[in-house]
Formats: C-alpha cells, sequence, structure tokens
C-alpha cells in the first residue's frame, strides 16, 4: 500500500528547514547548507554524487532508507528552483543536473503551468496548478504502488501535515542555528493533527525522529 | 567572576519552553512536565526531593553542574507562581514548598511591589518591579562573586537573551512535541547576537546543547 512519506528533512535546533533568501547561489537560503551536514558525509549521498567512499552507519541508514521503495516524489517550486512568478522558458530544470537523484517521476507545486520536462535517468518533471490534493493523486497514480516522498520545501510538507496527508516524517535536527529562516513547528500542532514522536536516535551528526500518524 | 548562566533549560522538539494555560494545577503549561522526563530520574533532583537513588550519568551531569557555584536566582513572575495581578496577599509562597531548592537569594521579576519573603534553607525571594537590568544589579550584589543563575521561564530567558546579557545557556532539548505553548527560539536570531553552539551531547533522554556568547 503506497504511503505517503518525509525523509531525511532537516532542520536546525532553532527549528529552520531553510535558511533565509533563497536564490540560485544559496539553494536552502543563507547558512542552509549546514542543515545537511550530517547527510553530505554518508556513503547514501556520496554514492549519489559518484563517490565510492563515505560514512556508515546511524546517519547513513536513515539517508538510504529514505530512498527506498519511493514511486514518486512531491516538490515544492521552491525546492525545484529558485525562478519566481510565470516561467519565463523551460531553462530550469532543477538544482541537480541533467541526472537528478529521483529516478522516478517527481510532482512539482506550482501557479504556472509548464509542460513536463524528461530528464536523463527516469526522472519526469510533471508541474501541478491544482494544489496538493490534485498533486497526490498524480503522484498516487505515478507511483505504481510504492510510496511517495514529499521533498520539501517546509511550505509544502506543512501544508500536508496540515491536512493530515502525510503517513510519517524522518526529521533530522542538526546541530546548527539558523536564527531566521522558514521555521518549521511555528503555529502546527502536531499532536493535535495525530501526529506522535515513535522513534528518536541520536547520532553525533544528527538527532533522528520519527514522527507517525495515529491510524 | 560572576557569569550570567541559563541550566537545565528544557525545550520540546517543536521549540516550546513550556505548554500552554499555566495554572496551579500545571506549572509548566499543559503536557509541559514532559520537558523535565530527562531531568526527573537524575539522582540530582532525587536528592532534591529527599530520595536517595536516581540516575548518573550525562543527564546528571548536566543536572548537577546547574546548582554548581550558583549565588543567586533570577525568576520570571510566572515561574514563581501562578497569580496574575497585583498581590492579593502574600500567601503565595512559590511552587516549592518551605524550603525551595535554592538556598540563596532568588530575585522575582513583577509588575507588583510585595515585601521580600525569606523561606527556609536560605532561600529569599526579592521581588523587582524596575526591569531585567534592575534586577540582575541586584542579582549581582546578592551573589557575591558566584554566578547568577536565570531559571525561567521562556519570556524571561528571551529577554536577558535580547539584551546579550546571559554569558551561556544549557538546553535540554527533550524527546516531546507539545503543539503549543511558549516558543523559545521563534524571533530570536541567536546568531545574531553573538550565541554559538559551543557543545552538544545527546543521552537517550536529551539532546542537550550549550550555547555560548561571542566574547
Amino acid at each position: 500500500m503506497t504511503k505517503v512519506i518525509v525523509r531525511s528533512f532537516s532542520i536546525s535546533l532553532d527549528g529552520y528547514g531553510a535558511g533565509p533568501n533563497q536564490s540560485r547561489e544559496n539553494p536552502l537560503g543563507i547558512g542552509g547548507m549546514a542543515l545537511h551536514s550530517w547527510f553530505f558525509p554518508t556513503r547514501t549521498f556520496q554514492r549519489m554524487t559518484g563517490g565510492d567512499g563515505g560514512a556508515t552507519g546511524v546517519d547513513d541508514n536513515f539517508a538510504a532508507h529514505g530512498f527506498e521503495n519511493v514511486g514518486a516524489w512531491i516538490l515544492g517550486r521552491n525546492m525545484f528552483g529558485p525562478v519566481r512568478g510565470p516561467w519565463p522558458d523551460e531553462n530550469w530544470r532543477g538544482w541537480w543536473g541533467e541526472n537528478p537523484p529521483y529516478h522516478v517521476p517527481v510532482i512539482v507545486l506550482t501557479q504556472h503551468a509548464r509542460a513536463a520536462t524528461r530528464m536523463a535517468g527516469g526522472t519526469t518533471f510533471h508541474f501541478v496548478t491544482d494544489g496538493i490534493h490534485s498533486a497526490l493523486e498524480q503522484a498516487m497514480a505515478a507511483a505504481n504502488g510504492k510510496d511517495i516522498r514529499i521533498g520539501g520545501g517546509v511550505s509544502t510538507i506543512r501544508q500536508f501535515l496540515r491536512d493530515r496527508l502525510i503517513d510519517d516524517l524522518h526529521l533530522a535536527i542538526s546541530p546548527c542555528l539558523l536564527g531566521s529562516g522558514e521555521p518549521f513547528f511555528a503555529g502546527l500542532h502536531l499532536p493535535e493533527l495525530g501526529y506522535r514522536l515513535t522513534e528518536l536516535v541520536s547520532s553525533p551528526n544528527a538527532t533522528h525522529l520519527i514522527l507517525t500518524k495515529d491510524v
């Protein structure tokens, strides 16, 4: 059965899921790269980027698990790129180069229509303009019975949480303070929405949480 | 040299330093007791409450360290008690019974004057009505060269942080979600205020952080 999941989503100690002022130079906002300090050294990430080393252990287990059985992704537009407003052309094809690390259909939430963009390695970006429920339906059709991973950013995940559409989340609290940016928890009453902490594992690099929706 | 410190201040995974609706029945707001789940089992707390057992280890080390070399405390009024507005009488003498765990002068921030209240065991509550800088001066005079511990709550600590009056803080992130309450970090740009993460230690019960002010 298809689950809707969040994996390896990093937040700072002070609760930000991205720094301020996202731009082409700072895809995660200013200072936001520090959020992934636990992820970059893992074998999972190193292999994604063509290396063959990388650390194994708790962090890598979480990182690797995040790519298992994923049949489709959903991304907010800002996670797809820094372009705002109507697409001036189709030149922006994501942050990840010609062979993005998805290898399955990726639904991008946007208010501005655009034709699907087929990339190397099995990734196709589909642009959905009629909201998160529609995006979820299209992801469900595309996922072929596998899971749907909501990649981010903060605002996208929060929208899905508010409608109780996510089955479980893995969050990684990174050892950094951002001071400003996009707050993940503010105004989001997870216990009232039916989410419980079901697992907590700390490594020297991150505190990993699993939040699970009550059935 | 006297330092101004925060120790063993607990926040939830979603960043709340107290639950909502503090009352006589819920000194830490609804659900707020879960914030101290790491602290209650420690030998330090057990001894404070007359027991002679309790756990040693990482959590206890932090708990014990918080009581070392403290010459005076500063508390916000809500941490002193649930009474709001002018004091109807002097019957409320804190949450802690006749022998509170301070054993030194305790400055209570309030907008309503009240005579000092002398308790057993060396604790005297002094009520200061002219703001945090005045409270700090009085604590300084009382501390006799030892440190001044800001006990809380959230709003009090945030006021001292905004004015860069705290030298270092130990925060404990507890494995709980409160969903609402008093947010600790919201709108507080700790890096811009000159605070850096200088230590992070995880136990199964809490993630302990030390934040230190740049000199």
